[in-house]
């Protein structure tokens, strides 16, 4: 489990038992102060996750996995389940289902619980054993999401030589999945096969997720980094300290093409104007073969005060118009190669992805 | 003069004769308030230029200029010039020139003040006399900078046309200089042509100059603007909204290639690959004509407080390392364009640039 390998750095773990709690690192104070959440109520849980406590895509489905636990828990003291206990567990899942309208993971996540429960209810009468499947699953999904971590951080890490600058943009690591993450995958699992290099993180304006938590969870593993503004990345790389970028990935079309946070694209563009390789690192999940191209993908605009005002103090003129979309999309032309947990698409090309997709 | 064409706008100005006062606009309360600071004495106007109330090279060489007046305003009783007078005008002087270490500017405006005071105390017995001399010169300094910010204005304009979006980065505008500035002033005098357009401003990290400064600027003259991060800017381009992109620059060499702000040269890679032509306004005294490649520029490094906390709060975690260039250098190749107060230099080569700078 991610607790053992590196204590308090996991953002999402489970205390004791099925009736123990849900341990969660506080991701809004972060980097500042490491404060692990203890849940014991349900409610504690869904305001974490409201809140952004605990945030990414992967992180907040295992959250909800192990929070349904607390739907049980006020059921402790009782023998059998019934289904005054079956009726309180689906209404406070339903409540759960509405903390991030948008999270498809969370969504996912609750659904297989909701399968569990009704199994283990038609095959065991008590609440203890209940409790048992239901913290099994939650594992189950916490464990597959480590797996894939670590199978794209091999992908990953034969692509890393000893001796390399790396540059990154926002957080794609343990803080938004189960342990390891998806680009930063990459970086740890070199770290670990003894490779030596250096990476250069963004800072990833407007929300700083590359100041705050990627340059964090970098120098907690003890890997060697330094802090940039995403308008340096271009001077980095004349400069000739990037040998690859590593970026993560939203979503992916059928060709390859790819939505990130905002800034990928630039990135990527200023990647090929130096002839760096710039690759992409997400699972096979991340991949929506519905769409074949990139200006398909719907581009999530967001509020102004991210930009005038992030950082607890206004910084633009009041009343000034403001452009802000999350996500840009970088062309499949433009990635060198896009890096799964079944392998490495390369070139990138829309039958490369479909035999990769189909296979084991 | 400025201020009779957009009052409250002028960085820089003087209010009545040669025993008036120095009027700053403080451009450390921008963009939440408009502070216009009255400078009767000197220390005043030393303390401004330190505390950078008034920046950018050219506002800060006018401002020494006119702040020369107030070295002199101690003795307005007085009938005659002395020894006395001299002596402590040119100890102020002396004073007033370590207001900003590396501010070629400052020293250059006060070699021109201590030439016209040499003369006028030669030619001239009286005090009031003297301070008329000094005004004079001081304006003239003034004037001379509106005048060259309008030439170069008026090449750039002829750039631009009805229905283009622009982009600019950091800021170059009337509040570095005399009314119009460099890149700005192209915008200025297009709209002072009846031409429409509509303007992205980069935010400018770290100190945000285009967030405080060029939005506030291009919003008081109702010049239609949108800020975005500097991330965003490739986006913006990829979407069709960028026709052409203006900067400035700090530092010019005799094959164009060109120091400014960092995030300058990113920017130049972004338009290159859109197709989006990529253009520099600067006086002619901003080419180094010793220094023949970009890479000779030294690079100025700054603290890392301006990456890690720039807002007040600390945004990054302790003891991270950082790398902050405060500058980045474009290589001529991709610059579209040169526009300096002389004309336009178009392709940017040596000899064009020789022919230009040799012309009157």
């Amino acid at each position: 489990m991610i607790e053992d390998s590196h204590p308090g750095l996991a953002a999402v773990s489970w205390r004791g038992d099925w009736d123990g709690s849900l341990l969660l690192l506080d991701q809004t104070r972060l980097p500042l102060e490491i404060v692990q959440l203890d849940c014991q109520e349900l409610a504690q849980a869904r305001e974490a996750i409201v809140q952004l406590r605990v945030r990414g895509a992967p992180a907040i489905g295992i959250a909800a996995a192990y929070a349904t636990l607390l739907a049980l828990r006020p059921f402790a003291a009782q023998q059998s389940v019934d289904s005054a206990v079956l009726r309180s567990i689906h209404t406070d899942l339903e409540h759960l289902g509405t903390s991030r309208p948008t999270a498809v993971n969370l969504f996912w996540a609750l659904e297989r619980m909701r399968l569990v429960i009704a199994a283990a209810a038609a095959a065991t009468p008590t609440v203890a054993s209940l409790g048992r499947w239901m913290l099994a699953e939650a594992r189950k999904i916490h464990e597959e999401d480590r797996q894939m971590c670590h199978a794209i951080g091999r992908y990953g890490a034969s692509l890393i030589e000893d001796g390399m600058g790396l540059l990154t943009h926002c957080n794609t690591g343990g803080l938004a999945t189960a342990e390891y993450g998806t680009a930063l995958s990459a970086f740890f699992t070199a770290q670990d096969q003894g490779k030596e290099f250096q990476v250069y993180v963004d800072e990833t304006r407007p929300l700083l997720q590359g100041a705050r938590l990627t340059a964090w969870e970098l120098m907690q593993r003890e890997v060697p980094c330094t802090l940039i503004c995403d308008s340096m990345a271009a001077q980095v790389m004349r400069e000739g300290k990037v040998q690859a970028v590593f970026v993560g990935a939203d979503r992916i079309t059928a060709r390859g093409d790819t939505a990130n946070k905002i800034g990928t694209y630039g990135l990527a563009v200023q990647a090929k104007h130096h002839g760096v390789p710039f690759y992409v690192a997400a699972p096979s999940s991340t991949f929506d073969l519905s769409l074949e191209w990139g200006s398909d993908i719907p581009i999530e605009q967001r509020q102004e005060g991210e930009i005038t005002e992030a950082f607890g103090k206004r910084t633009a003129p009041r009343g000034v118009r403001v452009y802000n979309p999350a996500f840009d999309v970088t062309p499949a032309e433009l990635i060198t190669a896009l890096i799964t947990e079944k392998g490495i698409v390369r070139p990138v090309t829309q039958s490369h992805i479909r035999e990769l997709l189909a296979g084991p």
